[in-house]
């Protein structure tokens, strides 16, 4: 592994940190001996202990019947360093082709689960299915994630966030307001 | 109303153009004669039509038995220019006080709800609750979209996306690669 890939491992209970901001995430999964990816844009955080975070697979993804029947997935966060992949991943379908390989992506080996870690993403969350009562109703998937994975540098990563017809923000810049908290808020 | 503060009606399907960027949001309501605001970092999107999105409201907030009992909330985008309003808003409770009058934000009436809309927010999402068939187990509310209030400009405004520890990340550069779309993803 590059030293620009060197990954520390921090609590579950830090999903908020990558994931709350809203950025376009990939999702890895493997089922039945292969491998896929997903973009994901619709997510959220649900609770901080035990870690959980949901995210919408919409039934027509060839990703779909991976993850609801392997029960894992790693959540993975894309800088803007590999926008042009993010949007590829997007528009082509796991049926068709092998996206680690035509993408030029690493599956690293997680901890906790057997789908692959994407190695050149700034953050990889390991996650176990831990809901499945609305994946029928809404195709909503609750997940608790049992690892985080985060890249050493940089500290603050130019995400993506996606609004549509083709469309990122970009969030990098970093403010800080913690003056303002009252602790028990932070 | 002033210039500034000129909004026009967007179809409910464009609630993604608002929310799926992840900003944090300032969630209005009105019950018992009394509105309030709080601020919602754990929200997602889960369907363009009818037009749905999730949000977790913690059980301590004042604002959780007035959106559960009234059924009905506001979400309110707001931009970099209220910072640390947002802040402000998050960090004290509307059993103490009048956040409106506290904060110096104005009351527009909504279309179709009794919750307010924040004047000076960039989006506003009147909502009707869907569903509540999380909200006892995960504190998670499904809205219906019903109408969407978009201020004429800044066409891509700049948003707080909070990572916890009392830092945001901020939005607002916005790239394209619509060309790099098949036409049926956009």
């Amino acid at each position: 592994m590059t030293r620009s890939h060197r990954k520390y491992i921090v609590p579950p209970a830090d999903a908020r940190r990558h994931l709350e901001t809203g950025p376009v995430v990939l999702v890895s999964s493997r089922h039945g001996g292969k491998a896929n990816i997903m973009t994901m844009g619709w997510h959220q955080v649900l609770e901080f202990t035990p870690s959980l975070v949901s995210g919408l697979i919409a039934r027509g993804n060839h990703s779909f019947a991976m993850i609801r029947d392997s029960r894992e997935c790693v959540i993975n966060v894309p800088t803007t360093a590999l926008t042009d992949i993010v949007v590829g991943i997007g528009n082509c379908s796991g049926a068709d082709i092998d996206k680690f390989a035509h993408f030029g992506l690493t599956q690293d080996p997680a901890a906790m689960v057997d789908a692959p870690l994407i190695r050149e993403c700034h953050a990889n969350l390991e996650c176990r299915l831990h809901d499945d009562a609305l994946v029928e109703s809404y195709n909503l998937f609750i997940f608790e994630v049992l690892s985080i994975h985060v890249a050493a540098s940089p500290k603050n990563p130019e995400t993506l966030h996606y609004r549509g017809d083709g469309e990122f923000m970009v969030a990098g810049k970093t403010i800080s307001r913690r003056h303002l908290f009252r602790p028990e808020m932070l």
